[in-house]
């Protein structure tokens, strides 16, 4: 510890342009993570199927070594989630950090999380292109992110 | 680079509450999320299977396509730690870099880990109800994050 | 919002021995995820498969319940990452911001950041030992980060 007051620090770092909205951000992508898996839940709830023993014996359900279709898409809607989500949570962060220049950033922040629910829907759905167009979208906002921490550490 | 002395940045961000712990709990949770990797290989090596040819070659074991049910278990606690702790990593420092509240800050930081330690015991021993009381722990220690962060986001 | 010069805190966070670093590493390691989650497509169409009915259709393609082999190694590949990559993500950067010693810091993240690359070339050629060497190589790096945090945390 040290004899700084202690609110410096979260009072410059608020200042930071960007930081609000990658924390808004943060908690929209983690609620729609949460909704994807609640979801799972509901839809094995209504197919009456279970991967866990001790969880079909309370629920009066099945014992499932294959997940049902149904099951096996919304937990693929979810992995493409773990292999993009984490690593725009890295990338939003480090970009807002070394001080991307504020317009471009907040567009790219907004188009991914933006992409990524509209991904979700459109998976659950089945509706292509929309599914394609939107994992795409979330592609680009990630590598609009990489072009403004690479102009910022190597130019600044 | 710029003229600063090199260590006032990290001596100021040591001053914000809950940098320490969230780093601390970090690496709890990394720790526990490399042991659950660790037992997967442990229960492969017992049941003598492999997924990888170049493996089962070097162990003596049998290649599967379909895993053995305890190591299906095994990977379906993994997979749900990956549902949740990155999220939790960047919800727990966006909370920490806005300023959140130390007391509340710390309580959901503390309770968030131990109950996600708890969830890999309960789901890796078939334990319910503990196995859904932890993970309802570690979503509401979520969601707490959640609105200490738009409390600071929005009104200060 | 307050009266601060925008910018001060950016250069001030600039000055943190291994931001920049790290940030370069979060690009190297999202590019090379990035590049699996392609290769996967690539192995797909080559082999004229999808799990997806509504790409099926539009690819001329079979649809699948169980993956074919190759598919199923670099979902393997892509899964690893995701047991690895997001706690690498969370570790640096607490590594960071606690100010973890400039050196030994930039060794890690360079040595996480090699490892990573060299496991995802390993496992696609199902080469060992090198598969197993690289992912020791990934741990070790998380490790000594972890012991730079606790340093930091405990002793300043």
């Amino acid at each position: 510890m040290n004899g700084l007051p202690i609110d410096v620090t979260p009072t410059l770092l608020l200042a930071l342009p960007g930081l609000r909205l990658y924390a808004l951000c943060v908690i929209v992508l983690v609620i729609k993570m949460i909704a994807v898996g609640v979801y799972t839940v509901r839809v094995r709830g209504r197919l009456k199927v279970s991967t866990n023993p001790e969880d079909a014996a309370r629920m009066g359900a099945q014992v499932t070594d294959v997940e049902p279709p149904e099951v096996a898409r919304v937990l693929r809607a979810h992995r493409n989630d773990l292999e993009n989500i984490p690593n725009f949570f890295a990338l939003g962060l480090a970009a807002v950090l070394v001080g991307a220049p504020a317009i471009p950033l907040k567009v790219a922040l907004i188009a991914f999380t933006a992409a990524r629910v509209a991904f979700s829907i459109a998976y659950l759905r089945s509706l292509q292109p929309w599914r394609s167009v939107s994992f795409g979208v979330g592609l680009l906002s990630m590598l609009a992110l990489m072009v403004m921490i690479l102009l910022r550490i190597l130019f600044s």
